[in-house]
């Protein structure tokens, strides 16, 4: 059963792929913990990138539309599904809160997936690159602890820097973690509060972007 | 299928709490995000609870005994359960666990649930009460997020409050949050770190053993 309905996902999510790319759009899944800083750090990285590319957003929440509203402070538009129970997002959900987006002039789409470590791993929505993010306060062996989900990571971002000290943040611990466990993911850590880090993120994802046009969208 | 097999864990679930009761066991359930510190908590409460009341520990996670490790430091018998891919402990895998402990002179089972605030709301492990912890550094408004979780609270453990000021935490949001959810829940505010709320809740942990003690052992 379980099966079945990640076969199904799985070619929904493939669908999405296409049309994404047929859109010219670069699509990144952010996924963590609850509480480790996804939204705060969407809002400001979308800021940050707006004179180079425009993102629209689509947000997931099993309730409230709290996020949302933050996002869209931002200045992007902002999609909310709410999953009810459901504890991950799913392809379809994504190709259904897509059609809701002008995806004119836009180059880049961000989903935030439900807070969860663990299931949402398991769900392709179509991304071409999943963002895991890790806030200094939790902790040093999540990715050991986690594996699933860091080893399916393109990119670790660790979050809310400013609090490494004030948490006792083992630096080294966390970075070693995370290469045994994602050895080719790019590591970037950042603060959205304080700005550290942003420019090198967003001189990824601009990279990223730019890489992906110059190639044939319908190879796998 | 869901359905099925939460039917079948509900069953599994009761046969447990009538064990446990048979044994004269307060059990806890803890349910929180991974990294809100329910290890660190569990240790240091199972060290301050040693003169009134000896506890055993089964702590779930996806990969490494990480955890199991830490909590064996309090002197308490601990056993592990790894669940692969699955993102949250069964009454099932509880009662195989328990086997594993030699019961005799305790009073108290703890358990450490996967850290995920969606998935593991949905399965009875056959405890008598949930205690689903919230760290400051996760964001006041987790409650209104994760309402299944927070709904099935008996009671909300507070944690790492020593980090408050440095995270800008708003005590009376995160309190009016809890409230709105679970309005019956008790809350206790604390640092494992500096002991800080310990004690209240030492007190508590005392309080129901004692007023389950006295209690119809197969009364629902």
């Amino acid at each position: 059963m379980h099966r079945a309905i990640l076969d199904k996902n799985d070619r929904l999510a493939e669908r999405n792929r296409g049309f994404f790319r047929a859109r010219g759009l670069l699509v990144l899944n952010f996924l963590s913990s609850p509480g480790s800083g996804k939204t705060t750090f969407i809002r400001e990285a979308v800021r940050a990138l707006q004179p180079k590319l425009k993102a629209g957003v689509i947000v997931g929440d099993l309730a409230t539309d709290n996020d949302a509203r933050r996002l869209r402070e931002s200045g992007a538009p902002v999609v909310q599904i709410t999953t009810g129970t459901v504890c991950h997002l799913e392809a379809e959900m994504v190709g259904r809160a897509v059609k809701q987006i002008d995806l004119n002039g836009l180059n880049l789409l961000i989903i935030e997936n439900v807070g969860n470590l663990v299931c949402p791993a398991s769900y392709d929505l179509g991304e071409d690159l999943r963002i895991v993010l890790l806030s200094v306060t939790e902790g040093e062996d999540k990715p050991l602890k986690y594996p699933p989900m860091f080893q399916s990571a393109d990119a670790v971002i660790i979050s809310k820097i400013d609090l490494a000290q004030a948490c006792g943040y083992d630096r080294e611990a966390a970075l070693a973690n995370i290469r045994r466990v994602a050895p080719k993911a790019q590591v970037f850590e950042t603060s959205a509060k304080t700005g550290q880090g942003m420019d090198a993120w967003c001189q990824f994802v601009a990279q990223q972007h730019q890489a992906r046009s110059e190639r044939d969208p319908l190879s796998l």
